[in-house]
């Protein structure tokens, strides 16, 4: 047992208070972790581009008092009752979804859009008792994606952890948890590229870069970066991009200029960004006969997908995925490992490191599109 | 040799003149196989509905006069140079697409959509000069599909020719050349089910039924007919259909109605009627986290396909088929042996049998809708 096992903890979180407005770093209370739940420490967290976008609060309605933060490691500080899988002191990534174990899509080896834990952006509570873990002066603030990590602890549902190696550095793995899994994901459990093909990539953020490092990892001779910002081939290159393409630079659909390039297109496609005209040109540049194109961006929700159905009868593929269809307890552990065993870098994703006093400057980063990763110490 | 071997060939087609109008039966002249051709004796063909499409010409430049025909099994009379994989007196399956062998396509194990021999609705010559083989009085008669079946005598590419099991009655397999293959092909390559598994099929005509079967053969549980004639469901039964779903019946979307009746979805769908609305909600109708769709009807070329993007991002999969994906050389053999070792029957596709001489009822019973396949015995 820990010695603050049952008892709520008073700590530091980052609250943000209003849409859009600096967080604020000050003392909340965390209540112990009930049924099924887990209360781990976070040690290092990361922002991505979802807690920015709830935070600007543009598309959605707004929760607010809300602690964000879903890119993290930490260690469990104690558990609920009925959790059996996780102990105090074992070394966890919190992820934004779950895995109940018990469901349909559990049971399948397809799907990894669990039933009870699927991701839910408008619940600000636990799913057990509909309430929040977290209060000020006994008034409740708002949890987010079930993992509010811009907290010295945090409770979360023990189907939400990934139980992972404890010589992991949790300053780098943090970042698994979320958006480089969902990239590298994509590519070698989705797309599935053989040795020598042929890949494009929509969008050389960190989750397509994550994808760029699938492709390079399964041995694809060919990788295209596909981004309207040309800054960033440069260290596209590190990913494994072996060319490039900016749509501003041409005067016609850049699928075309794609199919052009690969004798009639590529034998995959990643599509990171999330805007329509992306989704479809990822679609649309891969080759007849054996294309699959993998859709990952989220779209604005009034966007439609629109192709010619000779497009797909062409024996082309479309799929979308969701986390990289990796099952979080199930499969993140062995992520890890991959990391560990330097079948991948994760170094290179990470382009800040910022005590957690200065979170501010995550987003700050993140606005103006500097750098990939931001890794917040909570401890500094 | 055969005696006819290098002879121009006098012999009865079904001459299409017009469109819309009854085909003539009168003689034609069949010139000998050039390099890598072959000539073929028709012993039974039958009628699809890409020639009823094609002899009603509403949608395409009409090419006249014409002989159709592109369901059929034939023997062998002669080849020409270069041919070496058939003989005389091989028993063939003519094929409306080809397989060459050497092209990517050909050398990918995902396709079947030959570079080469790929179907060509517009051609009415053939391919290596340019020309006619079919003539009255020295004036060129256009082919079609490359195959021309409704003729006694045809000339088709090597790479257009299944070489099947001599033992196979041709008055049955010839329908394994075109309609049945495709759907069939559709379930056990494209879709693939589980043993256990739900599958709807869009589309109870013959292409549909035939992809029925093929979830039947899957040992798929649930089999969900869709179609807007409800006399189809009584014959669906034969085809392994378990339930049936009418649009008709329904105030609400098809694809709501089915997600109901299955807890979320179907586990497999596959589209064979070509109505753009159809092909949507065969895939939005397939599960989330698993789900794929398959499509097999061609649209009017006008049709879009939409989508919401998240019905693709919740880990459902798109794709289209041609011709089942089977390579017609390579594979159709195999499929001929699946049904001498009564894997599944084509008797219940056989609704008609007529003599050549009446060839325009089977225009008849299609334009009526009135059962599956119309077999035409050249010889009678």
């Amino acid at each position: 047992m820990s010695t603050t096992a049952g008892l709520v903890i008073p700590c530091k979180a980052a609250v943000s208070w209003e849409a859009g407005k600096p967080l604020v770093i000050q003392q909340v209370e965390v209540a112990p972790p009930q049924a099924m739940e887990v209360r781990i420490k976070i040690k290092y967290t990361s922002l991505c581009h979802t807690d920015l976008y709830f935070w600007e609060a543009k598309g959605q309605t707004p929760l607010f008092p809300r602690i964000f933060g879903h890119e993290a490691a930490g260690i469990v500080e104690s558990i609920g009752e009925g959790v059996s899988d996780l102990q105090i002191g074992d070394h966890v990534l919190p992820v934004f979804t779950g895995e109940c174990g018990e469901c349909g899509h559990c049971k399948s080896e397809e799907s990894n859009m669990c039933d009870l834990l699927r991701i839910n952006t408008d619940r600000g509570v636990m799913l057990s008792d509909g309430k929040s873990r977290f209060s000020i002066n006994g008034n409740p603030i708002n949890h987010f994606l079930g993992t509010s990590t811009f907290s010295e602890y945090t409770v979360v549902h023990s189907g939400c952890l990934a139980k992972i190696n404890p010589l992991a550095p949790l300053d780098k793995v943090c970042i698994l948890s979320c958006g480089i899994s969902t990239g590298l994901g994509a590519t070698l459990n989705v797309a599935k590229p053989k040795k020598g093909s042929s890949v494009a990539v929509f969008g050389l953020g960190a989750v397509g870069l994550a994808a760029a490092e699938g492709a390079r990892i399964a041995g694809a001779s060919r990788i295209i970066g596909v981004d309207r910002n040309p800054k960033r081939f440069e260290e596209a290159k590190k990913f494994g991009v072996t060319e490039f393409v900016n749509p501003k630079d041409h005067d016609r659909p850049v699928q075309e200029v794609i199919a052009e390039m690969t004798n009639g297109g590529v034998d995959r496609s990643v599509e990171c960004t999330g805007n329509i005209d992306a989704m479809v040109a990822a679609f649309e540049c891969v080759h007849d006969g054996w294309g699959v194109a993998v859709l990952v961006g989220v779209p604005n929700k009034d966007a439609v997908f629109m192709t010619k159905p000779i497009n797909l009868l062409n024996e082309r593929t479309l799929k979308g995925t969701f986390f990289g269809n990796y099952k979080p307890r199930t499969d993140l552990p062995s992520v890890v490992d991959m990391y560990m065993s330097k079948k991948f870098e994760l170094e290179k994703f990470i382009t800040h490191r910022i005590p957690f006093s200065e979170i501010n400057k995550a987003f700050e980063y993140m606005l103006k599109g500097e750098g990939l990763r931001c890794i917040i110490n909570m401890e500094d």
